[in-house]
């Protein structure tokens, strides 16, 4: 599938032929441009995607994913900076794709108020990412799972993977993830809430950061509460969610959270859960695919010359639109 | 596609099955019950639906099927009544198709308040007939077209549609018949605010029912003024929508709407525009029986064996989701 034309000339970018092989290798010895790249043609949803995705297959499958959900002003940006930092720490590799379904943008310069992920800007050990997904068919279903292994295959041990924006796209996010991350603060959307909002439903661990304001320990106890009610943890071998408490400007409690993710990191491995997560989203990703193939196939359909004999043939009561309807899509 | 088996014993109806080329010839002949056994039959949209469509398809096509349109209390069901009389009265057989979206029930012990239709209950020139589309998939799309074929196969000159319920199915109908009328009475939505819905774009033939009221000729003329504004009549052979003046109580004005209507069939067949909206029709119905085929077959593959051993290749690297879609669209 990759044209057999010359590659393009080095600092080129653009809607130049890509050999996604060589992008595939060079990202997988670590050059942060190719990486990018690749994050770009699948953004794009362009042709070039199912290609890159060909080409993807075979590598990577071992970075956690973790999703990071909350609402606005919980504290998101900063969490993840920090996380960043205690992961770098511990000499991991990490990878952040910060995904905006409602912006025609993308690209590092627009993570806007995240200044404090400079902190790593010269670190070859992490990849940052912002995404749009430019409101076409299926964005968020399509493009980021195959963004997250392009940073999984660029050897990432760590993916944080965070919505920016418009709400609803939490439940999205968790089913992208190995781990879900849900935070919260103080007084703003307590645990029944959060119950409520189905969030304790996904949440693998819990955070209430700017733990140092009042009401934290109520909070804390509400969601504690609230999880109990949801009996989760009562079936033999269940992960019960850790509640942990951050206050993430001063870095407090950001071990704890770390540790909190490779517990869960583990308890995957060791359940089979990982393997079952693994599997379910590459069903509804396959599932995606299909859907959207589909919807352009019947889309070409309209007002096609196949259709408009079909319609003539049903006008004229030679056949009818059910025998019709099955003739058209023999022919998709 | 029909059983073998005996036919049904006389009286019984339910679950037996259907011979279905019987009910039809039954039907061309007349029989009222031949006509509701398979109007219930496409209502149910069960698997007798495309075996039905297919013994339909070589008769009919000589009604004219006639949408009413019209908000709730503007006397909708009066004027059909005060129609029909005219219609037979003029020797020409007619059937009525009332369809209500939002209910469960059907029958025509539900026309409730339209004590009036007993005028018609002994007369086997009228065919009236309430229908659910009980909220499955494509309801309205699906079925209707069939019923309103079933109408036409059973000789039926005019054919009344009308939708009963919830408004925004007004386009809908306006998309199933060859001649849209548009209801309005004084003071209940002026001509500004039907041009604003839409409604004029889809109008044939407009009335002012309840026309003795006040305000009456103000309403008729914002009628006109908003359609010379729209323009619709300056192309050279285009079809300007008169305005009828009614008042269905009193059976004033119906002569002219009748009128109106056997004008409108006249131009529908000089100018060609009765072809092309069948045309139209059909592509429509056709598309909308292979999306809903489409869905099914989504639906069934969630969860089966085939999708769960792709998503297994995918987890392993042997495929992307990309190819393993593909595969999915393959087997369907």
């Amino acid at each position: 599938m990759t044209p057999e034309g010359p590659a393009s000339p080095p600092g080129r970018r653009g809607r130049d032929p890509v050999d996604v092989a060589d992008l595939v290798a060079r990202a997988r010895d670590g050059e942060a441009r190719a990486v990018a790249r690749l994050i770009s043609l699948v953004e794009d949803a362009g042709p070039a995607l199912p290609e890159v995705a060909a080409a993807l297959a075979p590598h990577g499958g071992r970075a956690q994913v973790v999703g990071l959900t909350g609402a606005p002003g919980v504290g998101k940006s900063t969490t993840t900076t920090a996380l960043v930092g205690v992961l770098r720490g511990r000499g991991l590799r990490v990878g952040v794709l910060a995904v905006d379904p409602s912006s025609p943008f993308s690209g590092g310069a627009l993570l806007g108020d995240r200044v404090r992920m400079q902190d790593h800007a010269g670190d070859d050990g992490v990849y940052i990412r912002s995404m749009a997904t430019r409101g076409h068919l299926g964005g968020l279903a399509w493009a980021t799972p195959q963004a997250l292994r392009v940073l999984d295959v660029a050897g990432c041990d760590v993916v944080l993977v965070e919505t920016v924006g418009v709400g609803q796209s939490e439940l999205e996010v968790a089913s992208l993830a190995d781990t879900t991350l849900v935070l919260l603060a103080p007084g703003m959307g307590d645990g029944i809430q959060a119950a409520k909002a189905g969030i304790l439903e996904v949440a693998d661990v819990l955070v209430v950061n700017k733990a140092d304001r009042e009401g934290a320990d109520r909070t804390v106890r509400d969601l504690r509460s609230a999880l109990a009610l949801g009996g989760r943890h009562e079936a033999p071998g269940a992960w019960c969610p850790p509640v942990v408490r951050t206050v993430a400007t001063a870095g407090t409690g950001v071990e704890d959270l770390a540790r909190a993710l490779a517990e869960h990191r583990a308890w995957l491995a060791s359940s089979g859960e990982g393997d079952r997560r693994r599997a379910a989203r590459a069903a509804r990703e396959i599932e995606a695919v299909a859907l959207t193939g589909l919807r352009e196939r019947m889309g070409q359909v309209r007002g096609s010359a196949a259709l408009g004999a079909l319609a003539a043939q049903v006008v004229a009561g030679r056949t009818d639109p059910f025998r019709a309807a099955a003739l058209l899509l023999d022919q998709l």
